[in-house]
């Protein structure tokens, strides 16, 4: 299991110049002059630079962006003795190239909208081959966007099944890099969510305090609440308790009642999650543990 | 047991002119008009108003800000036939004068600071005759602003309850109005917490989502939250649960070791504790059930 | 020349029962208990109420919201003694009535997206009968919502003139109550600023310190400003120095090309512009001289 | 004249271990993998780094933090043939070094209190030897924290020009590395601007739009902003024009009276220069022409 989106095979422009690199592994002296001696191999100029080092897990994670005049396979060989030597997982993107998303909801379009609206105004490096739904109420917002919608209900438990199915299968069919659930109000299975490890997110509101079972919304009328906000977060098998990708309040006060505070909580799951898939888009988010460190 | 403040007798300076009124009763028709032809009566003009009908509830709040050249017999007088009609209860208080406040503390000394800072300031009208603590840590910055300090011992079920009578002596002795937990590091009893309804406030930090048991920083270090912040509320019986006044976040990020972490949260503490004073302060924070009404 | 929105005649549904009432008057004792008194005697309950006096220009505002069982008529007969009493202005409309808006675009999209998308998601109570455009672009967007866009091209004193008459026009058309520039990339002439004087909202960018002269991005960046933002404000014949409806910014930092900053501008020029705008049509907005009361 | 504060000969604890390193120089390959080949040789580990090309001026800034079990002497030796290469500006300082600070102050006290509330906190790597004022009022704030405190009346020119000798004089004499402008209400001649540039930072009050000329506060008023604020910035001879190091703003209604901007501003006066000084003093701040970069 992946902890973090492996590389992939991306169509490249005839004159990549401006590569992404991200790397991660065990912290120890001497890693950046390595690194940045093969940048110099593959006759790169480093242009941004981040990195961190977890004294929890003693490993080393950086960022790069790159600009160096070669094809992918040029840079990977000059890679290659660095990665071996201290174990690295890398990841080597061009700037820009656009993420291949699966978008999965429910009814409610917030999310989705933002999503798309965003990816057409070229604030959003993603692609969005499909969005699957197990309620028909969104295809004509994807039609407005040209984007291919598919309906399947999920009623029981073979129902179910048979849309996990249809979502693996979407992920190889369209070579799917991010899984997003844009307010999917579905759990996903156990297995479904380690298939989707590190490769997918999810949104949810939040409280100050934090409030269980049904109607938040509602408890957090009834206890006054002043702050209400969204978690972007990995998914992982504990429902709601992935790794931390972004958060937002707002505040609110005595006059709202549940109904509006529903609607200023989806403003703010909608920029989250949308601004939780650009830097995941733009290779800004990697994993420590149970952690997530997003280079900015 | 009052739900909130009781009207105290207050020393009047010689001319008071500019009044707070508050007031709380069952919502039905004409109670505007009945508590503004009171105040013609006593010939006072209504500078500032604000209102609140709880559909939870049903019930009706306002606060008022009224210039009337009389003494507070006469607007007691004035409004009496009012408050018997409506059966209301009020308070009645001259803008600006100090609430007699005691404020509890045990090591930590950056909610105190700040609230004694601002009152020196003039930015809180606050007066504290008193200082009580369960550890002498504090004695000095108590002394450089001139406040009384008294330091008891919290080490058993004995020195527990001589704390806890000490507190309501001090409340009788001072006619204290507010007792304040300033990181006051002690559970109060039941019979304390009700002693105190609604005349008694606490800070805690506060994370999304919420962390259960001990060393909430490292809980939230651990997680990777984005945001960290303070909720003051009432104190009930209920720990950390009592009716919520203000709450702040701020945004740290994967680079914040702990114990960074615990002095932004003080930041936010302290801030968010003296916010919540100055509107009780200024007779701005009504109870609704569990919720308050807040009148900025 | 009125200095807030008239009255208009609205289409009243069958049984209205929820009346929003301003009202503007010279301060004095006693106002408020004799609007109650007036609402009383329309059977009324006041459900919401806010009020201002300013002592710069000795004026009450008032807004309320009032629960009534009457028609317009009734209600206006039972106010019309306080009216002319108090040499009232006054405002009776039904609440959530949306408010007739016309809107000015040119190339830019993203403010009347923002419009458009909280309009029709029931966020924004505006009715737009028309768009009118001094260039094509955003004909598709106005069609998606399937809005009426009229493009006239304004490219000379003539035709600069014309569209000003055919916005007058449209206006009177269309018992257009608020007018909107989106980003309408044109000086309005005197006159016809005088025409729309307190009904025409205009939006603009703002930065900390200001910016005169062309390319004010491009300047920001040159300063190395932390912060830029926006402005929305009443449009007069001083050209972006109007009363002052809402303001908001956003941080920044040395990272970002002019492009981004005018990307991230952007966002805070269509939040802001559609809060404007959402507190006019709620009646929220009340000139004091220069300045705007504006009654959350 | 210095572009940025020049390295210091500064203590050296015992065993010094966490440096600072920052460095500029013109843009060009394989910097970062020389730099990071210079630390090796000093036998460090990066435990941060961050760095950013100027496209603008072409110039290349980094700052590192290493641990490095060497003297100064041998790390400044490691660095030197790539200081020489490459033509470097470089600072190199042990981490947590207090930076050795000029306060100048006139009446007001709120930004003197908070740098000295959070330097004695430990939150803010200052020491300050001197206060200087033109007026006699903060000498108790400053004797609280047991600071030198020197009172220097302003009256015209010959005292003004006593004033601006004894600040350059106390400069040497204190070998201070920053001077804080802390509402020091004087016009810095230019020969003394000059002769402090790159080291002397200035806070003032902030509006969306800017006002100029007297009373701000008034003016802000009076055309009702929402949005107020502060800037720090270096000190140029274009007075309030230098480059800007941190802004922030804080909202405000119709409600508040000039008084109550002039309190709210205040406070952001304050937060917002000790920020600039927290980063000044950790080398987070170096100048690319009018604009900073911030490494935060």
């Amino acid at each position: 299991m992946p902890r973090y989106p492996e590389p992939v095979t991306d169509p490249l422009p005839e004159n990549p110049t401006h590569w992404t690199l991200t790397l991660v592994c065990d912290d120890q002296p001497g890693i950046v002059h390595a690194v940045s001696g093969a940048v110099v191999a593959a006759e790169g100029n480093i242009t941004e630079s981040q990195q961190f080092s977890s004294a929890d897990t003693n490993t080393f994670f950086m960022r790069l962006q790159v600009m160096a005049p070669v094809d992918r396979q040029t840079f990977q060989q000059a890679l290659a003795p660095v990665v071996e030597r201290y174990g690295m997982r890398v990841q080597l993107d061009v700037v820009g190239r656009p993420m291949r998303t699966l978008v999965l909801v429910s009814k409610a379009g917030h999310c989705l909208n933002d999503l798309l609206y965003r990816q057409r105004g070229g604030q959003l490096p993603i692609d969005v081959p499909l969005v699957l739904a197990n309620h028909p109420d969104l295809a004509e917002l994807a039609s407005f966007y040209s984007v291919p919608f598919e309906h399947r209900p999920v009623t029981d438990a073979e129902s179910k099944g048979a849309m996990e199915r249809r979502i693996l299968e979407a992920v190889d069919e369209h070579d799917i890099e991010l899984v997003v659930l844009a307010r999917y109000m579905q759990i996903l299975s156990p297995e479904l969510c380690a298939a989707l490890a590190g490769r997918a997110v999810n949104i949810h509101h939040s409280f100050l305090p934090g409030f269980k079972g049904a109607n938040p919304y509602r408890q957090a009328h009834a206890r006054g609440v002043k702050l209400i906000g969204a978690t972007a977060h990995f998914v992982t098998s504990d429902l709601d308790e992935g790794p931390i990708i972004e958060q937002n309040v707002v505040r609110v006060d005595h006059t709202k009642e549940p109904a509006e505070l529903v609607s200023i909580g989806q403003d703010e799951e909608s920029r989250t999650l949308t601004q939780a898939v650009r830097w995941i888009a733009e290779d800004r988010v990697l994993l420590d543990g149970a952690r997530t460190i997003i280079f900015k």
